[in-house]
């Protein structure tokens, strides 16, 4: 599906234009195409191809998706694909994909199983001609920019549910629920992972190094995205170290209540224990048992019973056992 | 044994040829010979490495087999070892090995200890002429093409028993069995990374730095072979991480089943020793007991027992240790 | 809010100067100017980048804060961002921000949300004229030293923390309180890990490799600074270990503890079990029971149970078990 | 102790000589000595460091024992050390050593705490007149190649030890003996990366970079000694990591095992506690009872119990707490 | 304070010098001054600081103590900081320094808090004069090679402190005394490699790549003290390694031995609870129990709870529940 398609020049939009009238925009100095599609099917995959003269192996990894983050360089063009993570009401994370085709002269921008636009980056970018100016790369820089800013509330998100998971944790509550929940926010960060640190390791080559042509003046642009990864990868790792930690604690704490239990256990059956061996010594059926013939034999061995009991349920509490 | 044998030309199949007329073939300019072995025996090998004039060394590799995967140049040839993994219907592993010998003239592929060949990958070959004209380095591009493409549905396979055996552990079903299937699906992970890691390795020869002259013009689509592989041993590394914190996850469960045992354990004692305990008093022989004289001490008691147990059960249920 | 201003000329202060006044000094050859700003709003860095003609990139890095540390160059000036990490009474990390924009001609320093200021390194700057001299990029060099410096004393804290706990594990105590406060030290290690880690990584751009024309004559100082934080990073390293190993030694005496009241149980249950047996004995109901009818039968028996006791308590005391 | 020593010229043995004739041979061109000693005394290795002008600190290393695996270059000629491992009879790891000192017309082999000799290495490389042409060198990688080879049995037998314990653990047998098996296996594989992972280090040497001039012409024979240690490398890597994972296996199935025995203590003290319960009830005293009157009350109260413990029983089974 | 102080030339010693002599000294050519310290106060550092124009930052950091190991370069000298590790009676390790400044006409080494001198290196270098030749590069060799030496022994007192505590470990025996010793065990591996690891990181300065001019005719001297460090390093982190696989085995073991006490305490429970059950179901009150008339009733019944429980203490003994 086509979403917008525009022409620019000296960072201003020149035209909404038709798909048809790409060709003639295309070839004109100085003026480049930004076309963006969103779930496109094969057809019109294979008409922007011609349209901007694609490589072929370029254009099959966005037929295909699933693939990993990766910028390469195909010629005097740039392709780029970057993951992009959105998070369901209920927590789970959705992942889209963002493929970018960025020649000399135009920008194509192909988003797959993604629900929120980029139509914001096109605004601002059009608010900022001074920026604009620098044409094309500028276009790749700014949707880069912002695709790599919606990781931020995700992993935000991220580390509200471990903090969450921790309090449970050491209030000793629920600890199924928080291996499952520690489980899955593991996954989660792979899935972080998956999409951050191949997209890092690429994105040196659009400030380090040999640039490609194409970017060559906004090395100082593409060098804070890669900043903005790296701070994003280092806290994918510390999280994931956290969470590793929080499941042996949790391990602990599920240990320490078994150990609690079993004293309780213990001193409950302490409790009943030493009066039933009372009762017992007082069924024995000794011929000469003074105790038996007492007048106030009974009360009395029920109240040895119960001032035993109140002993040992303080000696206990006290222990902590109880 | 011999699966195929045939000529090229000009990105055609000029004819199928016999193992005899090979060395008319190779010596012909613009002209190479595709020829694919399956389990040859030392004969063989012998003929083929006088037919293509192979490095002995290559060669012993070929013949002894359980290489490590690799991509060696010896003068201006290649020699490349790659494995192959086929999924057992018992979900076992079964490791195979595939040498690819590719020179300016010749591309020798041999298939061990593998089911299914790469018939396919000559088929598709021939239909691409355009492809084709590349020469014998296409044909080993299209080779290992396909049999990395191999290892992704292995590895969905390996996936999918992850998911199984994490539902089996939060459902707290079965951990003995658990145990088991995570400890051969690490495994069979090593398997898999022995496989891929060595050949992500080696690959970088044939698209970075100092590729092999017969590869020069291919490097685009070796690169993207390597990428691939680097999504694959991500993969792998990503499931093993995974598996890793299964176990220890099972462990806590484990931990938790047996302290809720503990728990159950204790509930019922006690619903058990209390009324045990009330019985043990009134069957003791003190001479002075009123309750035992009354006409319904006995029913009462009786509904005592019941009474204290009915509420006992009713708080253990509450506690969540029943 | 602005700390001060002065400008500086050969290794001395020439005068505290307004904020007007920059321009003037700021143009003069020979002549650097150091400004220090506190928690500044957004009106007075626009007002510095005028001043000092800052990068757009690097001033709204200071404006946003939260940045990782870092070191960039910006044509021929250095932004360098480094935390600043102070303990909180309760101990508890409190995270600052220094960012340094440091041209050949100026100093200007931005510290957020901490409470300890830098007036002693320019106190100290400007009792030391030899190395001032330097010009800028020794202010650079003292602030951050000081910087640097302050994060001993906090890492010694934490090392401090960790002995206390160790304290604990073996001798038995509070094993819930210890993982909590071995969770919440690993944290703070990750706080310290991000402030040091990437500085260390950035900071051999000023003394390796090609350092920045204004820092090249004090590289043997900023490999000072440099070997500092590998130390400090190596120290992070070891009690991060050291932690984790706590950790799991805390688990085992969790176990360990668990056993021992299992034991305790365990006997204490055959100390009451053992007499509640024989009382059973006696009170079978027999005719022909030659005990039952002995003068001393009663008494005998209770002794036979103390006995029995006795023996127990001195064999299980004995094995460890009470 | 001298095994042997024999001038070669040419691929072909001149003649087996005394070590006063050594002096003669090593001074004409194209012709070698290779001389073989074992647990050399120290006379002797001064004897041959003056016949072949050795340098002293390797002279020295050979004389002290217990070095690192190493290759190192001490001008013209190359020092390498190598490790032994020797299967003990009782599966215990023995380790000896194997120093090499090469020249351009020398190759000194020093065998120390080694059962096993290299006579097979000398008898097949005379077989091999075209190799052994290439002089001293050919020794050398002949001589690292027999002894990279021994280590895959050594290796194999370590695999089965895994295998075995495995069994056994997944058997749920002797976890006692698992766990002392796991930890010297543990053990030997530390021996076995010792001997292996600094000689792949250092074998780059010998066919990457700059190489010694003596090895330059048979640089793919060592690559070849490389690829092997690599396998070797990469296995004692897996095996490890799949030792660590079994003993937390083996700690899982402890726990399961324990849980399993609780979960059986406490069936049998319902089984037992039931029926005592009813005993209890019917050894009350009071005056009326009418179960007591009953002609056939004994009988059916045991058959109570019976049949109470039956159906508890068959619950039991059912729930697999039995 | 001054331990020793020499002036020595072409490999032999002048004359033991006083302090004020040493300017006349070191401005001889072919003459070289050695200067040995112990514990210097403030006074002595400044004053060796002028007699050897030594570097400001060199001496603040002898002065401060407490350096990572490292080997600087300032100017054409250099400076070199070692740990001393030193085994206390009590097992404790004790941490000291050596601190050498070394110009190509003195040496300065100043030892702080360690016991033993080094004084045997300037005896056996004064025996060699053909090393001590090389001047004072030899005598920075001669010291660290001493100063690295003394790892070995205090490295060895580690591994067997490891051995004794894997053996009670494996007996069962003092699990947390055992917790504890591998706990300081760690600890002093981190204190060792705190020694080790930076030093040989250092080392490659001295023997590879651009090496100082002072050091150049000894490479290879320098390249066996890194060799032994490699060594050191590799010990460490297998110790550590065995460390922590110990660690966990000991959990293993406590869980295994937690176990069987369970089953002991479940055996002996079934011992005690069987013959109870049997007391209490003749304790019975019914009017019709015909054994309890039986003349032999009561030791049959005697005779049959003792029957039980041999028949129940064979089988548990079997079983090894006992």
């Amino acid at each position: 599906m086509l979403v917008s398609c525009a022409a620019y020049q000296n960072g201003k939009k020149l035209a909404d234009i038709g798909e048809s009238e790409i060709h003639d925009y295309v070839s004109r100095p100085d003026c480049f195409v930004w076309v963006a599609l969103r779930d496109p099917d094969r057809a019109k995959l294979d008409e922007m191809q011609q349209a901007f003269d694609l490589h072929p192996l370029a254009v099959e990894d966005a037929r295909h998706g699933h693939q990993r983050p990766k910028i390469e360089e195909y010629g005097d063009s740039v392709f780029a694909v970057l993951h992009i993570i959105e998070l369901d009401p209920s927590g789970a994370l959705k992942l889209g994909e963002l493929d970018l085709f960025v020649g000399r002269n135009y920008v194509l921008s192909v988003r797959t199983a993604a629900e929120r636009g980029f139509q914001d980056v096109r605004a601002r970018s059009e608010r900022e001609p001074e920026l604009l100016k620098h044409g094309s790369s500028f276009v790749l820089y700014a949707l880069m920019d912002a695709a790599v800013d919606r990781y931020f509330p995700v992993l935000q998100a991220l580390e509200a549910e471990l903090e969450g998971i921790e309090e449970h944790i050491f209030a000793g509550l629920s600890p199924r629920r928080n291996l499952r929940a520690l489980y899955a926010l593991k996954q989660k960060l792979v899935t972080m992972k998956h999409a951050i640190a191949p997209l890092l390791e690429a994105m040196g080559k659009l400030h380090g190094g040999r640039v490609p042509q194409v970017c060559y003046n906004l090395r100082d642009y593409f060098r804070d995205i890669s900043d903005h990864l790296v701070r994003l990868n280092q806290t994918i790792d510390s999280i994931r170290d956290m969470v590793i930690t929080a499941i042996s604690v949790n391990l602990s704490m599920i240990t320490l209540e078994e150990s609690k239990t079993m004293k309780q256990l213990a001193a409950y059956a302490a409790l009943v224990a030493v009066p039933t061996l009372i009762a017992g010594v007082y069924g024995m059926n000794f011929q000469h048992m003074p105790e038996l013939e007492w007048m106030f034999g009974y009360p009395v061995v029920l109240s040895l019973m119960a001032g035993i009991d109140f002993y040992l349920y303080y000696r206990l509490k006290k222990a902590k056992w109880l």
